[in-house]
């Protein structure tokens, strides 16, 4: 899959350890755009008509949210040697996103469990959480993703 | 926000209603323009590399079918009358979703909530399930939200 160097594998995750991921501005024409093909509301793509909704003002799609934490976490040369996500538990909407928001993402990771049938992989769970720059969380979810291990040299 | 009469507002959610929408397809171009914004891992965005990948070909990112999901349930004349999407639980990744796959969404409906403090609105949850055109679940989840009561015609 190349790149390999920059792989994080199953050995590289610690239970406990905190990263914070650079902050990702959130533009008015991104929340827009996203909206116009996955969630056409009027409070994602009209900002006229979402000074009067509820949130009094244009606020990003959860599933630009949640697509935002997916590019903090896997967009970048270090990132995790996932087979794949297996699932996300307590997801949860906190504050809303708007335009020109500032937004890091926390990574904790809770779980780190070699598996006991593959020897080549084992199941990592993260507490992830987007920050807003007022230190307002926005997105809060725990995922499950199954990682390799480090491939072994090959050298005994 | 225009379109009322569109909308399914509180009194219009059952427990256990069933409700199927009709099929998505998805198609390789979109599941590689999608991942290379958001997810740009070699599974998702390079036909080639994802041959020799744990799954055998290119799939789509998991943000991807969420943002499917989304699209089924919100980008419809008659769609939810949402304050807000407060959160999903029990997200789970259940097989990959391939170019070509033709996926439709069922919608259970598990809990209607009249809220005690706020007589506009109440809590709907529902279990959400992207199935592809072989009967196989990809993608299932519960998402709770924040629906609006139907507005009184205002004659007592």
């Amino acid at each position: 899959m190349g790149n390999d160097l920059h792989m994080r594998y199953l050995e590289d995750f610690k239970p406990a350890e905190r990263e914070t991921i650079d902050g990702y501005l959130l533009t008015e024409e991104e929340i827009i755009s996203f909206a116009q093909k996955w969630d056409p509301q009027p409070m994602h793509i009209d900002p006229e008509a979402a000074k009067t909704s509820h949130f009094g003002g244009l606020i990003a799609a959860g599933a630009h949210l949640m697509a935002i934490g997916v590019h903090q976490l896997y967009a970048r040369p270090t990132r995790p040697a996932v087979i794949g996500v297996m699932g996300l538990d307590h997801v949860r909407f906190l504050e809303p996103a708007r335009p020109g928001d500032l937004i890091a993402l926390l990574r904790e990771c809770i779980e780190v469990r070699p598996s006991r049938s593959k020897p080549d992989r084992g199941v990592v769970r993260n507490r992830v959480t987007l920050i807003n720059q007022h230190g307002k969380s926005l997105l809060r979810y725990e995922d499950t993703i199954l990682v390799l291990r480090r491939p072994s040299t090959g050298t005994p």
